[in-house]
């Protein structure tokens, strides 16, 4: 080793010892004469005197430096006890530059002046900041944490491919071209979903990894076009296993930043959280509950509350809100495609005021309190339409009354497993969102194609789909979906039933999915699991505004990586070699049928 | 969970209590009205007593069942002492057929019949056969052997990004089309070399990961499109640092497998190795070193050894191979590009037999024995022509003589640092064995570019790359390369000589590697690191035939697989989405120069 001490280990036992150190020098002050450098490592700092001014003048900000000197105490007066080391200072005897730094693009300390494309630019120096490097080593103790609980209930860690076949489970796939094989591609998996079922069918029982994912998605909020997720699977258990598991990873991971979180979770069913929050993901660090005013006004002669649904979420003390506020909210709701959120403020004095109010009728006017649980003071939203459309946009008001009206505290956490989603959704409304549909059919899978329905629906869900529930479950912090899970289909003929409503006819089945029935033939036992969001998770943990701020080398919005400056242009040769533009074989093509066994 | 118990938990303790297991049938014996169920789960085998025919009659191996019984004592004489569980059985209640199975393409036992490829197709089969199974889950401690060590040094396991940019590290690279970008394209890393060099200059100190690489070649001797290796880096850090973890490492995992490895290992210099052994890969479970005979024959008259080398190696007791065996030599020889092998009898009654014999002086087979270290009964195998041709074929030779004479042995273990490797070798040299050279230069990086000069040479490596030898160290067991690295250049002139040797000119270096050019600037610390070949030291430690056996979804040769077959043909429309056909912009082409700091 270059050092005989890591800086921030040094302590008033060392003094008197003579020590060799390196690091980076995070500042120097010049004090007649004497040079005094903060040295900076990965386990800290140290105060070292630099005397000797042939020596420290040409010294700057982050110039790596190896010093030998003695350490000693501080002149009285000195000591910083905002610091491991503050009770000592080394004074050098002799200073090595290692290396030499240029003026720096920006300072590395707490406050950065730059913006994100610079500093993921100059990731390397980013990364020498307090707060991400904070962040990349909490990365590391949550791995550990996680992999040391698997184990030790048993699972195996096992590493499955990333060059595989192109297998749509929701969104786009990327590919590689295969030089070996001109014309064929592998794609990279959009999670290890068929590998670790088919390791149940392998007979492992109970799988786990750390994975890479990669999903080609149009970068919608805050994604990455590879993430990771800690990915679970395992076999004769039920929902309650897997969730139970989730509940002990969640505990131990929050431990990490001293918290404790109470267990069991509570459950919600995704029909409640949609009804109550207006969203399959609800915020639980308050309350606010939607009210369903459908009934309250089906004689209402109001025009805009004749329709299908009308809900309603009241805004505690936003009965004083200036006009321009409530002018925002209606730019919020336009936002999100809705032409407006009605309002009634709800005025101390018990008046009901704003435009919507005075098309009310005198019954309405007078129940509209007690219905919706509004007291003196605050303002009541409405959102009328569809009943899919009004919950979503009242969802979306709720979170953002929750926050301005501070009922959502800075180290709440709020926990929920969202259970029993339906199997199924119109195939138009999926695709709108920005996914990817299976099949051809009008319906897709809301989890995946291979989540189980509950058993009072094997005989009916793809008779009557729209009513169809799923062994799916979620898990919920602070209004994130941080994991999401189900238990799978294991027979191969529900399997192919599936596939068939989703619009995979029999050829398209067997040659997307044909080794995952193939393999359902052989002895495939029950099992589920779940992935968590790592990246997630980790923002969460971290208290980080991104994703990107818990990965070490993140891309920005459309996939481009600011340090190394890719994707990047290939040269002709490259191209030729890989095979881009070859034309497939025949054969080949066929090779996709898995036939039967001999 | 469905049932109460793991199979191989049960014991006499159990007896009396009423247990619910699942698992796979084994076997099943019918004895007059009842059967016999060996049934199988991950954790063991208990045996299972059906005694309704109407259950039993159903089932075949593989069946999945959920038996619900009571554990009984084994009647006298019945016991099965080779059995964990072999004292009691279960006499079923109960019998659930959670899943069928169809007849097998193979049984799942030790015996297989069916080649690779059949077993690879049915791979979820394989790996319920015993050793597959304990293959991968040895994989799994190995893996957490190493992270806890690593963990307890203070290293932090950082993942590094895999959509990155192509930076030729001597093979070609996988690449991936960037939909956001038309025309460019990402490139999967064929390690995290510049990123983990990167995180040094980033003040992690010590990084570690086990990471997916990439590498597009011809598929030599078993190796893999994507593989894994425990990648590992160090700021200020030594040679000696880095040798030292990479013992206790290997150590670690040998004890997997209860084989205790004295440390230190021995070190051989890279000259020394290929001197003695015809290899830089040694294998020294055996003796037999190569002679050089260039000296000795410098006056010969026999023209096949006036050749700028000649060298032999002694096989003890070859003198009585037959004819056949000798010729088979020569077959041997000429696989690898020789013209043949020479050899001399060294009969026991002293004669000198075999073809070459008579073409040799009085004196030259006077001194023959003593030169070469042969015995009475030994055969004498030369090899003349380059000392590089020369060495490579008595190096294989060696090997081969190792094995057929037993004094290769199972369950010996031989461990060398192979040392001082030469900084760069004659590009022509690494294209003829495969590989990509980085430049358009006459020499090219052995290792790697990113490689020190030992300090010796730090003033001459580019006036005299010949010469020049590198901080560079491969961990070499029984013959095979396991891990090999380096310390760094962390210089950024230095980097640029290394570059301008290879024949990078300053833009071609700054296009592809200016990233790193650019981060060395900026206080870049002295770095090494390693990286063990993961899929190999498992390979050896399952005493498996290939990196296939410890993987849990390998490729076979050229890339497919033949579970999923891929790779595959891509739709028209996918081709349309990802881009391929899409020219870059000129204003993205440009991107790829890093510019100064403003």
């Amino acid at each position: 080793m270059l050092r005989t001490h890591q800086l921030g280990t040094l302590n008033a036992e060392n003094i008197g010892e003579t020590v060799t150190l390196t690091g980076w020098v995070a500042r120097r002050r010049d004090h007649g004469g004497v040079a005094f450098l903060d040295l900076r490592d990965a386990s800290g700092f140290a105060q070292i005197v630099v005397r000797d001014e042939e020596d420290f003048h040409p010294l700057r900000n982050e110039f790596v430096l190896q010093i030998t000197g003695k350490v000693e105490r501080r002149p009285e007066g000195n000591e910083n006890p905002a610091l491991a080391t503050g009770e000592i200072e080394v004074i050098a005897d002799k200073v090595v530059v290692l290396n030499t730094a240029a003026p720096l693009p920006f300072q590395v300390d707490e406050h950065v002046e730059v913006g994100e494309e610079a500093r993921l630019r100059h990731r390397y120096l980013d990364l020498r900041r307090p707060t991400p490097n904070r962040n990349i080593r909490l990365r590391s103790e949550a791995n550990r944490i996680a992999r040391n609980l698997l184990h030790d209930q048993g699972y195996c860690e096992i590493e499955t491919p990333t060059l595989t076949r192109s297998t749509p489970e929701g969104a786009r796939d990327f590919l590689v071209p295969a030089r070996l094989s001109p014309g064929s591609w592998y794609a990279l998996p959009q999670s290890p979903q068929l590998f670790k079922q088919l390791l149940q069918v392998g007979g492992f029982e109970k799988y786990y990894q750390i994975a890479r994912c990669y999903r080609d998605e149009d970068f919608r909020a805050d994604r990455q076009p590879e993430f990771t997720q800690l990915d679970i699977e395992a076999s004769f258990v039920e929902q309650d296993d897997i969730i139970e598991l989730g509940e002990a990873l969640v505990k131990e991971l929050w431990k990490l930043i001293d918290v404790e979180i109470p267990t069991p979770i509570a459950r919600i069913t995704y029909h409640e959280a949609m009804a109550k929050y207006g969203s399959d993901k609800p915020d639980l660090r308050f309350g606010l509950e939607l009210t369903d005013m459908t009934e309250f006004f089906k004689d209402t002669e109001f025009g805009v509350f004749k329709a299908p649904h009308v809900g309603a979420v009241v805004m505690p003390g936003g009965a004083t809100q200036p006009r321009r506020t409530l002018d925002g909210w209606q730019e919020f709701a336009k936002q999100r495609g809705a032409k407006g959120l009605a309002y009634v403020l709800y005025k101390q004095d018990g008046e009901l005021a704003g435009p919507v109010a005075k098309n009310l009728t005198d019954v309405e006017r007078a129940g509209l309190a007690e219905a919706t649980g509004a007291k003196p003071g605050d303002c009541i939203f409405f959102a009328a339409g569809t009943q899919t459309e009004a919950r979503a946009l009242l969802g979306a008001a709720r979170v953002e009354i929750g926050h301005r009206t501070g009922l959502i505290k800075d180290g709440d956490w709020a926990f929920v497993w969202v259970v029993d989603a339906p199997m199924f959704e119109p195939a138009a409304a999926a695709v709108a969102s920005g996914d990817v549909a299976v099949g051809t059919g009008a319906w897709t899978a809301v989890h995946h194609a291979f989540t189980s329905p509950k058993p009072e629906f094997f005989d009916t869900f793809d008779t009557d789909p729209e009513s169809a529930l799923s062994y799916a479950y979620d898990i919920v912090c602070n209004g994130n979906e941080i994991g999401g899970g189900s238990i799978r289909i294991h027979q191969r003929d529900m399997q192919e039933r599936v596939f068939n409503l989703m619009g995979l006819d029999k050829q398209s089945a067997e040659s997307k999915f044909g080794f995952l029935l193939e393999g359902f033939k052989y002895g495939a036992p029950p099992h589920g699991g779940i992935a968590l969001g790592w990246d997630r998770v980790l923002q969460l943990l971290t208290g980080s505004d991104s994703i990107r701020d818990v990965i070490a080398f993140p891309k920005t919005g459309g996939g481009f990586d600011p340090l190394t400056a890719a994707p990047a242009p290939i040269t002709p040769q490259q191209r030729k070699e890989a095979g881009v533009d070859a034309k497939p074989e025949a054969k080949k093509a066929e090779t996709n049928e898995p036939g039967e066994a001999k």
